[in-house]
């Protein structure tokens, strides 16, 4: 029997400290780490890893804290458009959908396209039909707006109506949550969620729901969920990536892993960040940027979450 | 100064020799031969790569002989959705986009998005849109239909009335269309375009928008353009696959090509084929099916093309 693990991330697009108040920080440690017990309660009592990043990926996306479900990012319409997918190590099975507007959990939506559907993605209005068709939640496309996100738009297109840019900063563009599992009876699997960026074009996709780029499991070698601008890691098929330098290259996960930042992504100057594990249970969590909301469950079964250098344990969990 | 090269394909389910009359088959060969001839002349005048393979996907396109552009299957409302992919291997520059409706070349609009969007995947309506502003050819929904492919549909709706499946057959998804090439400068590009199969799920996107599953390229790898069942080319990666086996497993094309075939994806039981070629231009066109249409330029200068198990020579091109 293996030694399950747990890893997530809430996005490399931190804020600094001095950004949010006491209050919002706590919150956001809190929902990171009920997320991580989410998914690690389900490792616990010997469920499958799809179970568990489902679980943990859930609890990021229902949370205001994160860039994706509630809290996710506003396109330039002033509305959500958002993106998932998920992996199955075991098998390879998989399921996405992006561009989607009211589907309350992509991540749910994502997994019932790969065990419901026939297919592999599904985009816009089809996908939350289809999401509607089999009762997931749907709900108004207002359901995912909170106030920070409406003043972040708003800011956006009052600094593009004084001649300036428009455009979300390179930093801003970082907002997704993921997570990545091993379970007890060896199985890996990845899920990634996101809303994109303020300000983003309609119909603008990114990596999160791209199979081999934002997400990736194949059991004995790799689980990965990524976080980063997105079009450079569609551009480098990054999740891939990283699993083929350690399969097809002999690399262990952390020097496939430092590799694909320190080699093959060195060009792009863009802010990146990942949270992987390979076959054993070895987790890494590496980003560029001044923080990324993270965690992870050690081989003691103690959790750790942080967002900038510090990580607190919770524990046992 | 590189000899350049030219290899495209018009999907792994073609139809069986008795299937079509002379008259089809020869007007299907025309068109593939002026494919051809429409990115072989951009890389004889010294073009780049990435040029050809949009030249000669757009010629498959415009033929009502393959599935994509005018041709393509129909999804099961009666439309067509359209998906396309273009990526230049010199900066691993990528456009893409999936489910468009109204734009009559979409392999233009990918690299459209890829020059001039800020974006590398761009899906549905707002796809078109961006499409019609910059000036690209709209058309309506019904340019893409050709009588073949409304017969088909019905064939599809009237079994599925008589309690039969309805479902494309699993030869039938493979229509696709795509290019690889090798300009004089050493530069590699490959591009694909695809309506997907009849009788599809609206909002159903398979591998040929995907970045690293349909279509990859990077300078002084190879470059390759996917046909088969869309969904296990999501699920392997298999683009990127197939690039990473010669990359980091140290595999010539020909190697990596058939491991690709015969091992990663020999589980799948699925027909599938592809186009590729390497640094040097040598060329790979594997199938599993029947036929595939396709053809290539070999050192010589000479042209070949072919749907079956022999090739004809087309002389210098």
């Amino acid at each position: 029997m293996t030694i399950p693990a747990l890893a997530l991330h809430g996005g490399c697009g931190a804020p600094a400290p001095e950004a949010l108040g006491v209050a919002d920080w706590e919150a956001l440690h809190r929902d990171l780490a009920a997320a991580l017990h989410a998914g690690h309660a389900v490792l616990r009592r010997g469920g499958p890893a799809l179970d568990a990043v489902e679980a943990a990926v859930v609890v990021l996306e229902d949370s205001p804290h994160f860039n994706a479900g509630h809290g996710a990012a506003l396109c330039e319409d002033g509305r959500h458009e958002l993106d998932a997918s998920i992996m199955n190590g075991a098998d390879l099975a998989a399921g996405a959908v992006c561009t989607v507007r009211r589907t309350r959990n992509p991540v749910r939506l994502a997994r019932a396209v790969m065990e419901r559907s026939g297919c592999v993605l599904l985009a816009g209005d089809a996908a939350d039909a289809f999401a509607q068709r089999i009762g997931l939640d749907s709900v108004p496309n207002r359901h995912f707006t909170t106030p920070r996100r409406v003043q972040a738009l708003a800011q956006l297109k009052a600094l593009a109506q004084r001649g300036g840019i428009g455009r979300a900063s390179e930093a801003e563009r970082h907002g997704t949550v993921g997570a990545a599992a091993l379970d007890a009876e060896g199985h890996l699997a990845a899920a990634t969620s996101t809303g994109g960026y303020n300000n983003k074009p309609v119909g603008r996709v990114g990596d999160s729901p791209i199979i081999g780029a934002g997400t990736y499991a194949r059991d004995g070698v790799c689980a990965i969920s990524c976080t980063g601008m997105g079009e450079v890691f569609v551009r480098h098929v990054v999740a891939h990536e990283l699993a083929a330098r350690m399969r097809h290259g002999g690399a262990t996960l952390e020097a496939a892993s430092r590799a694909l930042m320190e080699e093959e992504l060195a060009g792009e100057d863009v802010g990146m960040g990942w949270v992987a594990l390979d076959a054993s249970g070895q987790v890494v969590a590496p980003f560029n940027t001044l923080g990324m909301a993270r965690g992870w469950v050690d081989a003691e079964g103690r959790g750790w979450i942080g967002v900038h250098r510090e990580m607190s344990c919770l524990g046992r969990l």
